[in-house]
């Protein structure tokens, strides 16, 4: 370091922090450049803690590691990136350019031209929630090692998990499906990862779990947890769970304390308010990451998304504000993936629900497509739910749910939403074909063109819903409905190829329209609509209701 | 029908032309929808040909059904869509108002109020190509039966492939791998995917061809191919290729006989100029798919792209269009992929030689990156190779090889470049990220980084490039140099770790810097940079340049 070098501290040696520090020491090697973290484990992968839990990663260790098998400790900083972390400190107080430092109970205040914060996000906790060894979050690296001893010394069988969204799931299949634990996952909405997806790709989800041995309680308040010597208690409306183990997962919150005791701005969403090049509103101040808020490309809000893949790219992009240069952070759609046992779900956008909650008026169209061509021997069914606005036509969310490649969909979807797209748009998308990888058009654009159609007047029914006062049309071929009938009682069936000239048999009624998919019977719900009769057709067929069916019969 | 409706004629059943009547049957039921097709056996699946060919596909007539299994035939067309198709018949000349169609020798006049050209395209065949049964091309139904008939019966043992395209490579691999037949894939220019790929992704695929047992000639002019009872000459450079059999892969060409011959006006690149509504220069006469040229995006210039994908999205915008509708169709930036054995390539936008060819000057950076986080047990290495305009830092392509997750970048790529989207927009892409799907910073996000930091000054070397006058300094670790020894004399090695204090051991020498992936090599050249050195990096890393390795040794 030279004498008079500008100097940047960093309060939080995790992704945002790290990838600002590296970059910045790249574009301004002369400059001193010092990260801290309270911990003394760092900079680990934390949305791979799940599977270092699991098992599914062999060597747990791997997340703190680099692709070539170094660990990234404070030594591998210093000498491949030449820049200063220095653990196990916390950061307590926010001066006039200096930062006050405490470790071991001793104060010390760095001096900074720069000060980023990147404190990072905490563990909501229960309200009432015990200190109690039985009673754990899940969200750091020093989480991992109590949950997998336990469960590796069959001391852990029985296992509560509070919060069925990202991590609760990934947790649940975490403990049910590679330690084989009885598994309770316990969420106060009515659905798995609520606010994430909507009710009809959460369906899909909540059977994966059920599938996989998790016993699945929704809509259920969790009272105060009791942890005795023996096991922790979870009252669930008028039931007791015992478990041998409680982890709460029920979201995270932003890190701010360091913030607001100096004065920064908070946004509306309770984490740090920052501009375009995130600045902070205290001048020579920064934030990156989980503890700070992001323009909502959608709502043009601001909006809480604690993802790990926005906190790499802010630290980025703040390394290159503080060397100078013309940047800004652009606006978020918010692109998730989780992987549920063997479901792969991913959204973008607004959820209806996320949309109504700002006023906006969603409609959804729900699709069941094959990702790549059908005859692909192997084609795996994935279902889209496209949520769009009513009157402008704007794409306004896309999940994504199934075992086949939905993620991409998604982040094709996130580029459009991103800037604003109409149905049309979407409809228009280019998209790499070949029969191994997609069908000759492309989910998403069909999934634009039904949402289009629908708005003709072709309208689906979401596949988890009812449909008081209408009548089960079936249009599939004979071979079909005996393989997976529709259950119900009073379904007529009549093959598509015999739709036209059976119409005059059909007046009269209110029909639900069935197929396999959905296109068939959409087209059915045309030609009777056509015909003067109401219809409306089951969206993502019988093969989104199959995926969404809870009970196990089917 | 109604008399005194509508009456639109369609020339040519394939993807374009049926898809457009089937929705403007579904818009317009009152219409007469006619489509006409000179063969028997009409809208398959001609990109599944080669799977039906090769055997991937248990059941070759799949590319002819639904995915409920009904065979696409004039039956289905009528009771399913409402549409007329007439098979074997051949629109000869187009009138004022009429077509002209013969069948068996008589010809018929079709009255139109509106006509669509979808006569797609055809193969190109070789100066002097002798018309003979071991002298075959593949590009259609027809085209499988003889092939794979003499594949079972073991006649066919030795094949030569000429023309190492998209369907080429497809061959090659269907005759080489599934059959065990002895292949020789002849290519004039010196790399297989010409104008496709650039060259460092096609080294890739040249040296799987070969890897997969196919004998690849580049580079080599045929001459003319004599037929005999025994087998076919291939004169191939100053060698002669027998074989069994020889097919013709060197590309197709616009059907546009009919439309030329009624004095519609043909564009720059030989196919039927079109308006963004998909007007022909004669009022009332519409085209679409194969025979066709599209905007492209890239250049605004013509382009002759006849892929699938596009060929079925024109005939609904064409139908749209026909139905009244206020619709477009947008300008293209030729997004396409191919499986070649077990590498997915994908490729979107201009090649450094199709941008150059248009007078625009490219630039290239090359990434190796996993597909996944890098510690998911299945992660896969893909390559990447970003072309963007040196000034305006506009992207022009991306090409991806490799045997992971590949052609969703090339999808999302197709996205930026339609709209013109520079290197800053590429790096600022959301993407769906967790551990199994996705690094946190995509791969693609990744090449924006690498280019605009080679727009700094850290500069790569393509991966297939040499490097006169330079000294290689490899910066792995000792244990990854042991595994995989860049070859070479005087070779230096420095991990990167001592770097910073070796630097003054380093000066006076010019560098290709190495490592395994790329980031390591980039960021010594960067610090050698700024101590002064002249460096360079080897693009993509050691694990593109095995993968590029031809010879077999590696």
């Amino acid at each position: 370091m030279e004498d008079g070098a500008r100097s940047v501290v960093i309060v939080g040696a995790s992704a945002a922090g790290l990838r600002c520090a590296c970059r910045l020491k790249r574009l301004q090697p002369g400059w001193r450049v010092r990260v801290l973290d309270q911990r003394d484990v760092f900079s680990y992968a934390a949305c791979g803690l799940p599977y270092a839990l699991s098992g599914d990663l062999p060597d747990g260790e791997a997340v703190r590691k680099t692709s070539y098998g170094v660990v990234r400790d404070s030594e591998y900083f210093a000498h491949y990136k030449g820049i200063e972390v220095l653990s196990g400190r916390r950061a307590v107080g926010i001066g006039n350019g200096v930062l006050q430092v405490e470790r071991d109970g001793v104060t010390e205040s760095l001096h900074w031209d720069d000060l980023v914060l990147a404190t990072g996000a905490r563990p909501r906790r229960l309200a009432g929630q015990p200190d109690s060894e039985r009673v754990r979050s899940f969200h750091v690296w020093e989480d991992v090692a109590p949950l997998h001893g336990g469960l590796a010394r069959g001391e852990i069988g029985t296992v509560a998990v509070v919060g069925a969204g990202l991590v609760g799931c990934e947790l649940a299949e975490a403990f049910a499906s590679l330690w084989g634990a009885e598994v309770t996952l316990i969420e106060a909405a009515r659905q798995p990862l609520p606010q994430l997806v909507d009710s009809e790709v959460a369906a899909c989800v909540a059977r994966e779990l059920e599938n996989g041995g998790v016993r699945l309680i929704l809509g259920a308040e969790v009272g105060v947890l009791t942890a005795e010597a023996t096991g922790v208690r979870i009252p669930v409306g008028s039931e007791e769970i015992v478990a041998d183990v409680a982890v709460v997962a029920i979201g995270v919150e932003p890190a701010v304390e360091l913030a607001a005791r100096a004065g920064i701005r908070l946004g509306p969403t309770g984490a740090i308010a920052v501009d375009d090049r995130l600045a902070t509103s205290m001048p020579g101040v920064w934030a990156a990451g989980d503890c700070v808020e992001c323009r909502h490309a959608v709502t043009g809000e601001p909006a809480y998304l604690p993802l790990g893949s926005l906190a790499n790219r802010q630290g980025r992009c703040l390394a290159n504000v503080l060397a100078g240069r013309d940047e800004h952070f652009p606006a978020v759609a918010g692109a998730l993936a989780v992987k549920v046992f063997d479901l792969n779900v991913a959204a973008v956008g607004l959820t209806r629900s996320a949309a109504r909650q700002r006023g906006i008026t969603p409609r959804s169209a729900w699709i069941t497509a094959e990702d790549t061509a059908h005859y692909w021997p192997s084609a795996r069914d994935i279902h889209l739910c496209l949520v769009y606005e009513v009157g402008t036509e704007r794409v306004l969310g896309v999940q994504a749910v199934g075992s086949g490649e939905t993620v991409k969909r998604i982040d094709v979807a996130a580029q459009l939403i991103a800037r604003g797209a109409t149905l049309t748009e979407l409809g228009n998308i280019e998209h790499a074909y070949a029969p191994p990888f997609a069908p000759a058009l492309d989910p998403l654009a069909v999934a634009a063109f039904v949402a289009a159609n629908q708005e003709d007047g072709v309208a689906g029914v979401a596949p988890v819903a009812g449909w008081p006062g209408r009548a089960v049309l079936d249009v599939r071929l004979a071979e079909e409905i005996e393989q997976d009938p529709f259950s119900g009682d009073g379904v007529r069936t009549v093959p598509l190829e015999l739709l036209r000239e059976s119409l005059p048999e059909l007046d009269g009624e209110r029909w639900l329209v069935v197929c396999e998919r959905g296109p068939r019977a959409a087209e059915a719900t045309r030609v009777l609509g056509q015909h003067g009769c109401e219809a409306r057709y089951l969206g993502g067929g019988m093969s989104w209701r199959r995926a969404a069916h809870r009970g196990g019969d089917r």
